[in-house]
């Protein structure tokens, strides 16, 4: 993509609106705008990394073996009312609509509309397991939302349901959820700092688990047991007498942390007030089992940017970046056009900086936006025997023959 | 896609709720369900045909050049007030909300916040034409809402968003925007259908513009002129004395249609409010010129069903199927998993019924769910030579070689 061809710019001030790095930075780079508190619109570098963490989750929800569907934000109280959620679920955004008169809530979570949904088609252990996904944006009515893409009153998430005739092979598919996020979190390229992490588990089970990303901004503390590798929340650790609950490590790290995902298991709790019921091989009526997991598309970006990103601006995971390199043109050469001719016929996403400014100001743009290569062509570069090659991440750069460049990318 | 893997399945009886045969249909066959009136679920097969259209409506807004973005649903007041449409645009839904003591409207159409996120970005002639858009669902308060997915109450459209510097960059951009949507609508298989269509233009232009596609379920009257291949919506008939607007043609041929694009030149209605202006090459402030463009992807799907079905079930187009073939397995052969896998590795997009069912349920879902091309293996038809071929949209049925079929689907 050609730079000049980018609507939105980047901006030398610091937004005063906000406190979250995250959304000063996002915003000053140009990935996000800020409608109001809370509220985000993507702007196309935004939804360029929006949309290659989308594919991430996708490809390991279809690996799950689970089927992709679209629900309704619009929700009919009635559904709420069964489960006793129209009053009891905080910040449910809810209303009485101007000319139909009908009671909607915004959808927050779905187990409120995929449970009838998938009682019409569920009636026999035949019919189980089977599992079902979205990636949509949800809507909560916080009092306060001031930290920038991670809490937002509008955001998105992935939902993934899954229903079982017993319990055993619940445990058995949320073992697999549980290996299937961790993979999310590493090709996402914040695996290192996101921890499995225990926290309360409500009426049903013992413990239900959360994905915290360790992480400044956070507004969760955890306690985590390295020997493990896990983590556990802040609200649990009391009545663990601050143990590991696996090692009984007593020796925990308190941190700050993002919950980037959460795995429930719902048990029946659903599937009782929709009484979403399936014949067992002796035809007996049994409850269906289910389990529920979900993941922050927006606080995913957020924390990312959290994570990634020094004094000039953001360095992207290459798995997520809204391109892999950056093309910088000083001046007006005519095999700026050729390179990038050549990478994107390679498949190499580019975006090739083609404007005509200064080139202190491309290269502050470029350290801004954080593409994870950099390579600039320049009548110097030329002389020197070909382009230069720098990763956003690190200082040292070097001169690569233009014949070379793509090899090299495709490394 | 095995179809043993999908949780949705066929009915047998048809909605007793729905009028409309695209819903009817839809439902029946698994594409859609629905919530409450003007409120569907994309099943997974539906959720196919939904990405099929959205992509062919991406490539050509990418080939006008447009950045695609991302707004939010949620909308504040303040903005619908400075263009007098809170309280002026019909079914709008709006609402105060519970927790956070907010007047939101749901986004209807984003003129209100395309245009002060656009007043960011651009300062300079240079800056212009710019066009974004967007890819989103949106939400009308329809007191009645009856027609299936062709009217909803909660709906996706495709906006695109144009900016210029004159009048006569709008009219090239608009020029070049109705042939994009000519070839949306030819590459989604209902370009024959579907008519350039004069309407009326509102305060600032003679006409805009919407395309028509004919069909039984349409809640518009249009009059066609074959000889220039366009259409006048019956707002405006009256108005022209019943001629063509081109060629001053009489002979008009009135049709039941409906609306699923309209494009419109906006003209400052919008710059104007929102004080979008740019400096020209004589460093004086101009309002920028505006059009708007949308397309509705419910519809196109939902006209499809309507245009496109027989008594046994839908005939998808080619090009927005869910799949390109569905193999039926009748006698549980093992090449059936072999055709399966090559037909994959071909990247030829096949659902195979690899259930244990009567051959007569396995043909009848078939013809339901309408996926162009039929394979069929048995017993019978590895004697005849291979596997019987059949394409839903004809009654012949051919034995083709297994050897034979990829190249054969191929062409």
């Amino acid at each position: 993509m050609k730079q000049s061809k980018l609507f939105t710019k980047t901006s030398k001030n610091v937004p005063t609106d906000e406190v979250a790095k995250n959304a000063q930075l996002l915003i000053q780079a140009g990935f996000v705008d800020k409608l109001m508190a809370g509220t985000y619109s993507f702007l196309p570098l935004g939804l360029r990394v929006f949309k290659k963490i989308e594919n991430i989750i996708r490809q390991e929800m279809e690996n799950l073996g689970a089927n992709e569907i679209l629900m309704p934000t619009l929700q009919p109280k009635e559904n709420w009312q069964i489960t006793g959620r129209w009053d009891g679920l905080d910040n449910l955004f809810r209303f009485v609509s101007y000319y139909s008169k009908i009671d909607y809530a915004l959808g927050a979570t779905h187990e409120e509309i995929v449970v009838p949904l998938v009682k019409k088609f569920v009636f026999s252990y035949k019919d189980l397991p089977t599992a079902t996904f979205q990636i949509q944006n949800k809507f909560r009515d916080e009092k306060r939302a001031k930290s920038g893409i991670l809490r937002g009153r509008e955001f998105f998430m992935k939902d993934l349901y899954s229903f079982h005739a017993t319990s055993e092979d619940l445990d058995f598919y949320y073992e697999k959820a549980t290996k299937a996020y961790e993979k999310i979190f590493q090709r996402a390229g914040v695996g290192e700092q996101t921890y499995f992490t225990y926290a309360s588990g409500g009426t049903f089970s013992k413990y239900s688990h959360e994905f915290q990303t360790v992480c400044e901004a956070g507004e969760d503390l955890i306690y985590i047991c390295e020997k493990c590798r896990i983590a556990i929340n802040e609200e649990i650790i009391e009545d663990l007498n601050h143990q590991c609950p696996k090692c009984e490590n007593t020796d925990l790290r308190k941190e700050k942390a993002v919950e980037t995902g959460n795995i429930f298991k719902l048990m029946t709790k659903y599937s009782k007030p929709f009484e979403l019921k399936f014949k067992n091989q002796n035809g007996e009526e049994n409850e269906v089992i289910m389990g529920c997991y979900g993941i922050g598309l927006n606080r995913l970006m957020g924390v990312a940017v959290e994570l990634f990103h020094d004094d000039k601006g953001i360095i992207w995971p290459e798995s997520i970046a809204p391109f892999a390199v950056h093309l910088i043109d000083l001046d007006q050469n005519e095999q700026a056009e050729k390179i990038y001719a050549e990478l994107f016929d390679a498949g190499i996403e580019v975006l090739w900086d083609d404007r005509e400014v200064r080139a202190g100001e491309k290269f502050a743009d470029s350290d801004l936006i954080g593409i994870p290569y950099r390579v600039v062509i320049s009548k110097k570069s030329l002389e020197a025997g070909g382009v230069e090659l720098k990763k956003r991440s690190e200082q040292a750069s070097e001169i690569i023959a233009i014949k070379d460049l793509i090899s090299l990318l495709k490394k």
